[in-house]
């Protein structure tokens, strides 16, 4: 089961807000990314910026939903958790929680596929199978 | 049924695309936002900046989706086609159709709230029926 | 005299505001980078997302600066008005007035570099003279 | 003199960076943005979101610029570094350095109004002397 969580720390910033005074929704997309991003470092130990090239591999999105349960509003500090939800042949969920002051606020869910770029594909990216020695490490 | 389907033409910016050379996936609910304000417009023949004012309503979003059939890059030319997808008692939901070159690019959904403001209610907002002609406005 | 004017209305989106309901100040910049493109299609008319491809050349940004004179606020109808301040050998200013309602409501400056791609050097971009015939089509 | 400074150290963001694989424009303002609300609470103790109702001001930005000596990469690690540049009577810069691996990559400065609400104000706003104690604390 790939029951590692990756953790976030951060403080909502003025700039995420919208003048309804909380996140304005698109932003929660920016940290679910970044979330995932931290999941595949604690993961696997590569770097975001190295990942593509020390795995070959990019991690195109297909499919992504948020649950909003509570506001987020300046100046709140998020804790945002995030795990794989499931790992398919090749593509996988990463199921995000969004915390603050211990109550969940925000859940999210992204739909990744493992592909590689392709240019003989009319879409220039091709599926490939999930490596079993990847999936191992989101086990701890 | 709620058959009023509003359309926007706009073009993908520079600023909206990430190193893939593709739109961002948070900027698509930028664009499903703003649609579903010129929906409104559209059905309801207020602007924007006055629709809290004239209907004394706010819309709070609380769930969103997307799903990404293809990328959309820099210039591409988008239509956004928004219409609501179902109208309960006192929530209702969007979908939008993101074209570009005459084929779907990204589907997405709204859940919104019928609220308004309440300080007597721990969440600050109560939800409220959808009256009956503001439903009847989105049927053509 | 390069007194080509390009023109772009546009309005301003709930996404585009802060908890002080107005815009916040780097969605300006936005504006700003997208004004620049539009004015280079409508003189040399080639579309923003050919424009490298056509002329061999990137534009990077050096400097930019902006006043604020009046808040932009939710629903407001802009027109953005972008024209060369200056080109100099190999680099060149772009002014950008954005009105509101016939008023000044923001005043930018972009400063950008003529260059192209240059794996020997250590920017790896290098600058280049901005063709004469370039220049000319700047004025109308 | 007003040599308090305060430091912020974040990653560069997948999300934040352009098809050219650099920190969009615009972004810098966001950080800059924040990072003066975090010299702000190093300075008087206050967290951003209590400022405004703690100290009866807003701090409305009426110039900004920034020059970009390097660009700023996915996955950068980076210092930036905020520092009050001039108290003038009701108005006072903030000068913000960011820095990646120990080199200057972004110089910002941005120029603010010590100001507080006023409905008889046709802009809104009035502003205030800044009081000499909020000006000795900038000083270590």
């Amino acid at each position: 089961m790939p029951n590692l969580v990756s953790r976030r720390q951060f403080t909502v910033e003025w700039a995420h807000c919208d003048p309804a005074g909380i996140v304005f929704n698109s932003r929660f997309f920016e940290y679910f990314d970044w979330g995932t991003w931290i999941l595949f470092e604690t993961a696997l130990g590569v770097k975001p910026e190295n990942m593509s090239g020390a795995l070959g591999i990019i991690l195109p999105l297909v499919d992504v939903s948020a649950r909003f349960v509570t506001p987020a509003r300046f100046g709140d500090v998020v804790e945002l958790y995030s795990q794989i939800g499931e790992f398919r042949r090749s593509s996988f969920d990463v199921a995000h929680r969004l915390m603050i002051a211990g109550a969940l606020a925000v859940e999210g869910r992204e739909s990744r596929v493992w592909a590689t770029r392709d240019a003989a594909s009319p879409s220039g990216i091709k599926a490939l199978p999930i490596p079993d020695d990847i999936v191992s490490r989101f086990q701890m």
